[in-house]
């Protein structure tokens, strides 16, 4: 069995029609998932064998070096690859409808970077947040590097890209979110901020920080005080912090 | 100018006298450290220009490609490159000679991801711990992965590997540390856990987590609480919680 030609129609992000996803989670979780169309399904003879109940009747038992081919140099895949079909995108509505009175969002401004956007998908999904909103431009797309380091997360929990992101915290804004963005410029510490109620932490790219307009759309700037040894968190850890500083309340 | 050959001795960690980081950071930060020898220093001309004062004189200005030669592939180089001697490796008398009655230390029981272990330096560098402490196998070398990770970090806090975990935490409660295991078995959240005094978090290996030993070697197994959803944190988001949990308390 080949992969299917791409078919014609809007290619998803990246140009590719379908997907390469590697990792024990993000292929458990892919195929878990019903909104997946599953292309292929490779494993290694002893994870076919181990997780045969959950790999379906698509699978093919290969080599670790023939699954090696298919995936990034040096990503781990752990004996799993799957090509599926991506997500649909789910817009900014889908997000809110999973928000109730008290709810959590994280909004992303240009953070580029597949590796921590997958991180904090999976922080995400481990604290409970309603979802994640990113721009369209200048974030990584649905590849197989976000897809495993979300490790499964990617299933659970909307990845929400926004041509305008200002708009989009306009939009948070009408429906009852506080905007905290995360700042070195910030006047308070994000432990004492009431996160109570809808709350959307605004997180900026490693080296710039949040955009001066982005900035502007927060109701308050806020900081995690950290030593003057070494100030800035990677972004994906200050997205933790900030996500347990409001699960560790509820 | 080559590099010169491998001198004879005791090579470092990962068989090479000399290592290639890169990326501003931590270039910045090892020409910075004098305990650093420095072989070589590769810049394109637009950061030999704006760093002119902190490159030194060893300076060659290359172009991107050139550089790019030098390192992995797809790591981001900013425009950077240094080929440094190791560090000489810290021992744990030195970590401890960093602590005070207050004091923070974390411990890696086989974390092996070098991505991992430089995002954990750096928040530990940021949260203003100690020390890290980890086992001689099983765990990276000082690669310039591992570096560019630690964004500096592997410059300011020692990482101490040690050949025999249990004995080195074992020294560590000799010492008056109070050691906390977090483990998904733990019986009380971090956040109820008094964290003055002298503290080590002890972390596992993703998947693994904590071996039998070490754990049983903690004062305490502890739980970060997190939705059933998707249980488990990456293992640098765990220690960016645990180390933040330990400062807003200071």
């Amino acid at each position: 069995m080949r992969p299917r030609q791409h078919r014609p129609g809007r290619p998803s992000r990246g140009g590719h029609q379908f997907v390469w996803l590697y990792g024990r989670h993000p292929v458990l979780a892919a195929l878990a998932n019903p909104d997946r169309r599953v292309e292929r399904v490779l494993a290694t003879k002893e994870m076919a064998e181990r997780h045969a109940d959950r790999l379906g009747n698509k699978v093919q038992v290969v080599s670790r070096d023939e699954l090696a081919a298919k995936i990034p140099a040096d990503a781990v895949h752990q004996g799993l690859a799957v090509l599926v079909s991506p997500l649909e995108e789910p817009g900014l509505e889908d997000l809110l409808a999973r928000c109730g009175e008290r709810a959590m969002v994280l909004a992303l401004d240009q953070v580029t970077d597949p590796h921590n956007v997958g991180a904090i998908l999976r922080t995400a999904a481990a604290f409970g947040a309603a979802g994640v909103l990113t721009t369209e431009r200048n974030s990584p797309a649905d590849t197989g590097v976000l897809a495993k380091a979300a490790s499964g997360a990617l299933e659970l929990v909307p990845l929400v890209r926004t041509v305008n992101l200002s708009r989009a915290l306009e939009q948070l804004k009408e429906t009852g979110f506080w905007l905290y963005g995360l700042d070195e410029a910030g006047d308070a510490p994000l432990s004492s901020i009431d996160l109570g109620g809808r709350a959307c932490i605004v997180l900026g790219a490693e080296g710039e920080g949040l955009r001066r307009l982005t900035a502007e759309k927060c109701d308050r700037l806020v900081t995690i005080p950290t030593s003057a040894q070494l100030a800035a968190l990677n972004v994906s850890n200050a997205a933790a912090v900030a996500l347990y500083e409001w699960a560790r309340r509820k």
